[in-house]
């Protein structure tokens, strides 16, 4: 099972160390194609490489994945883009969400009748959450 | 020519103001319909509505538009959303941006081969860059 995890890199990395924990995590399903999402110096590395390489990089990423687990607190215009091609490619794809009074998911992604979006507090809501995603839904 | 405009909305309003000239600029090359993105009072007036009714509004409205202009200075999920969803309905796009210090575009639009980034500090340069986009790229 190849994962593509999305995780906000330049739209804010407030959780980065929450998108750590979630992919070792998405590890016991599978090979999580983007570890990188995780790395405390992600902004820096990153920045090192062409857009173009790293566009080129993450498509071939998405298109080999077998499922998309995209963490959509924060907004992020990669995340939303990376949301809508893996639904035009035909991947099982789950959006993750934590709920606080000053946050809204986007209408585009809470509306859309083809995604699966779970609401999670804390990273053991998530062990449910991925357990019921990987052996139930995608057998 | 119809135009659809993507803007941030639950994403972040600081730009508010600025979508509103934006898109009364836009009004000069065709029919805006997506012209609540900027409206002072869209955050409430869209949170009345059903997510789900928003969301297929939206898609008809991008399934009918000629034209995408996405305004992509504030992350949003939303409006990366829309991004690829234009892109696999062969619309054609243009992305604006305006560069600062400490905000660096997604490289899944500054890395995209197939996405016209157009960077602007203000509406005189916007006004040379939609005349380009409407005039001389689309007939």
């Amino acid at each position: 099972m190849k994962i593509y995890f999305a995780g906000s890199i330049r739209g804010g990395r407030q959780d980065q160390a929450l998108y750590f924990e979630i992919i070792k995590q998405l590890e016991k399903f599978g090979t999580v194609l983007t570890e990188h999402v995780g790395n405390v110096k992600v902004v820096e590395t990153e920045t090192a490489r062409k857009d173009t390489d790293i566009f080129a990089r993450d498509v071939n990423w998405l298109t080999q994945s077998d499922a998309v687990v995209a963490e959509v607190t924060s907004p992020s215009l990669g995340v939303g883009y990376e949301i809508a091609m893996a639904e035009s490619l035909g991947k099982k794809i789950i959006c993750i969400f934590r709920p606080a009074n000053d946050r809204h998911l986007s209408a585009m992604i809470a509306g859309n009748p083809r995604l699966q979006v779970s609401e999670y507090t804390d990273l053991v809501d998530l062990d449910k959450i991925f357990s019921d995603f990987f052996y139930l839904r995608n057998r």
